[in-house]
């Protein structure tokens, strides 16, 4: 076998988490029950979305009473007018509205599609919708202390959403709540074999990681919702958190 | 173990790449020299620069000269005269120039900083540039059809570049050449837990492989070129091209 070796895999059998769960125990024995245990250095890129329904992310649409604006934007995107209320009660801004499409900058920071509010795999009620977690970095950090604490293992955790983009067709996994690693890795000042000085290489590597857990767990369930990554080099500089993977909207030249 | 499991590893010891290298001889030796095979099945993910290096993709900057449209947008973007001169010759059209930056459609479809041209780990001479493979996408398919004739193995290829992005900061693996893999997976039709339709569900799979062997390629050097996936679920779908990652314009809102 050669090495370095990166290997990943799905926490087998998670149940359908419900508000409330702990979700450190449901990882805990959903490996137990595989003979399967953690160990140092792993990461977990677990889904956004059990995240949001441990944490009673719902929003019942029966509840939401759109506003004047959300009214004229559902118009115009041609979308419910409870699910664009919440949407802009997510967001600090409107990047683009035309039929069927709402991209927002999120509160969070990110620009992503109706907000992240999630509609697939949700419950079978048909009137609930879920928000991403308040603070995925503040849940990344406490599902790795749940783990340390219990477990005895340091781990990563990355907290992954799906996201499309400009540009290039296909949704791809980002990451939008880190603890206990970098999120991007700024190589600038580092020499090429040849010793040319790299100058404008930074590294996304908490997108790096979601995305390499997306070829695991899919899009149609959630039966996959988190993936182990073991053996992926890790740089050694400070940890980061969700947020330093948006760009600064002054430096980004397609708001 | 855990099953499915996927695991990625770097072909080892690969040397630096010279024009007219046979790549195919050149993974098969260093495979063979560390008791590896290839399996049916496998991905091979390889970097652009030592397909381009292979195909002598090198221009010698001092055998350009710069017009006068590349001189103005030199200055516009404070960047050699010469190295402008060869982004405009490789690109279709400008997307953003200001200073420091200039990003551009290439004439193979995607939006990328100085048209994928690279400065570094290229060579010694500080003089040459290295462009990116003419066709990709027929790169791969020779790629794929020498391991098939030479190994008699059946695996899937994928041409990599280095992407930065809208939004989000940090740079991410992308796909430009794919042969046996489908490039994009539509997920719309197919149904959630709940039996409630996917609307808008398409996935990057090719930059999703591309994302998850950079983890273990890196950006500083050359030494780990081609990155082996063994155990990627993959959908029974048609095969793709580079290009299908490549968002129409006419559906894209942020060019």
């Amino acid at each position: 076998m050669i090495t370095p070796q990166m290997t990943a895999f799905a926490v087998p059998d998670m149940p359908l988490v419900q508000p409330g769960d702990d979700l450190v125990a449901l990882i805990m024995d959903a490996l137990a029950a595989h003979d399967e245990s953690l160990q140092d250095g792993d990461i977990l890129v677990i889904s956004s979305k059990i995240v949001s329904k441990s944490e009673d992310c719902f929003v019942d649409l029966y509840t939401v009473k759109p506003g004047a604006k959300a009214l004229e934007l559902a118009e115009k995107v041609n979308k419910d007018p409870r699910i664009v209320e919440m949407v802009l009660q997510e967001s600090k801004s409107i990047s683009r509205a035309v039929p069927g499409v709402l991209v927002v900058e999120h509160r969070l920071g990110f620009v992503s599609a109706n907000a992240g509010i999630d509609q697939s795999n949700v419950d079978d009620s048909g009137h609930h919708i879920l928000l991403l977690p308040i603070d995925p970095d503040a849940s990344a950090a406490a599902l790795r202390q749940g783990l340390q604490e219990r477990l005895g293992v340091t781990v990563g955790i990355v907290i992954s959403d799906t996201h499309g983009r400009p540009f290039r067709r296909g949704n791809v996994g980002v990451a939008i709540g880190i603890a206990g690693l970098p999120a991007v890795v700024d190589l600038r000042g580092e020499v090429d074999l040849f010793g040319r000085e790299m100058l404008a290489s930074v590294e996304g590597f908490g997108d790096l990681l979601a995305s390499t857990a997306h070829l695991l767990c899919g899009e149609t369930n959630e039966g996959r919702p988190v993936i182990v990554l073991r053996g992926v080099p890790v740089a050694d500089v400070e940890h980061g958190l969700g947020a330093d993977m948006n760009r600064d909207p002054a430096h980004d030249l397609y708001r």
